[in-house]
């Protein structure tokens, strides 16, 4: 199958440099400001619930995530958290948008020894300027022909993706830590997926595999997909 | 020079749908209840300051100016504004995300007759989900062959833009409100533009010409530049 591949999409975040374990400090920082009302582990769950309340309107990255802490706080707490205690939460949130931007093992060469055979794009879903700064910053811009911000990793997003590139789905290989947003979703439009798993993942994208889908392969780290092509 | 054209491009927000009276009405809402802290022209100008020290992080769109108004109510207050006020303030920021979508007078069969003759693209900045939303409501997405959502409206992403769209310069025309994003930096990467100016406009797209730049049409309604073409 992998033969006819021409154009091969990455994830960014937790594919191709760090991002998660930076929302899981502030998410720790924030569960400490709260620990004289609640426990972290319930601040923590009820964030997660903020989170998928706001999801239709916020949609993905650091804002939306940084007024869901906002808002958690002063639900879990009746309003009696203080508004300094807010102004905390906001600074620890904002950091997000300043991430420093690590590499992960083995990517610069691989999309260095790929974009002699292959198309790269880049694919990833989030906040358009932050995603752009990110990706500015990483310096790996200059290896893709082609930058993907989608609102959400949804078929249709995919599919919308080919006719734009012009290929059939049996030409396009999507490369990702996400099942849900990067494998799944490129399987079931007919393209093929490499999943490459991190070592954290946040609970929304988290995938419980019922029906037995396994039609992709599944690399330790990003380096053994050379092996695979 | 308009003989040439043959993509025109079409701002959205305050172009083809009202936009602006709708974050006006919730700075004037936000300004009442700030008003026991600081009168309501002063808290408009802090909110603004605010506003432009984080556009570099933030970007454009509804979350950013939710956030800003609940930090100037922090800083203006000296925190004294209480958790049941910061609420009540994301409560009708968030209404921005829902706003409903009218379009603006001729917009319709404007659109309708130029996509005989032309490629109409969409070219505006904001957030990824909630223009993307604002389109699927306004129901115009067929009218357009590509859908450009742009972190911030510089000649350089106009450059790209028209470089993705694989033509000259001299053969695109964007039509919009905003002199600062959609006028001048068209014109300056060699383009056309047709200015339409809207009733209101945002303090910081507002344009002071000091240059005298004047080698664009303004018209008083979009139905105008049916005449012009």
């Amino acid at each position: 199958m992998l033969q006819s591949i021409k154009v091969i999409g990455f994830d960014a975040d937790d594919t191709l440099w760090i991002n998660e374990p930076f929302y899981q400090d502030v998410e720790r920082e924030f569960c400490q400001i709260m620990k004289c009302y609640l426990d972290e582990a319930e601040t923590s769950k009820e964030l997660f619930k903020t989170e998928m309340q706001n999801l239709e309107i916020y949609g993905y990255g650091a804002k939306g995530f940084i007024l869901a802490m906002v808002e958690t706080a002063i639900r879990i707490t009746d309003a009696k958290i203080t508004s300094e205690e807010i102004n905390r939460i906001i600074d620890i949130g904002k950091t997000l948008l300043n991430m420093p931007i690590q590499l992960l093992d083995g990517v610069e060469n691989v999309l260095q020894k790929l974009r002699r055979k292959y198309k790269l794009i880049l694919a990833t879903k989030g906040d358009l300027l932050d995603q752009e700064r990110k990706l500015q910053k990483s310096e790996l811009i200059n290896y893709f022909h082609h930058i993907e911000i989608m609102s959400d990793k949804h078929e249709n997003n995919y599919r919308k993706l080919l006719s734009h590139l012009d290929i059939q789905p049996s030409e396009f290989l999507m490369v990702g830590n996400s099942v849900k947003s990067d494998i799944l979703p490129v399987l079931n439009i007919g393209a093929s997926a490499i999943h490459v798993p991190f070592e954290v993942i946040w609970q929304h994208e988290t995938h419980h595999d019922s029906t037995g889908t396994t039609d992709f392969s599944t690399v330790s780290s990003i380096s053994e997909i050379l092996e695979l092509l």
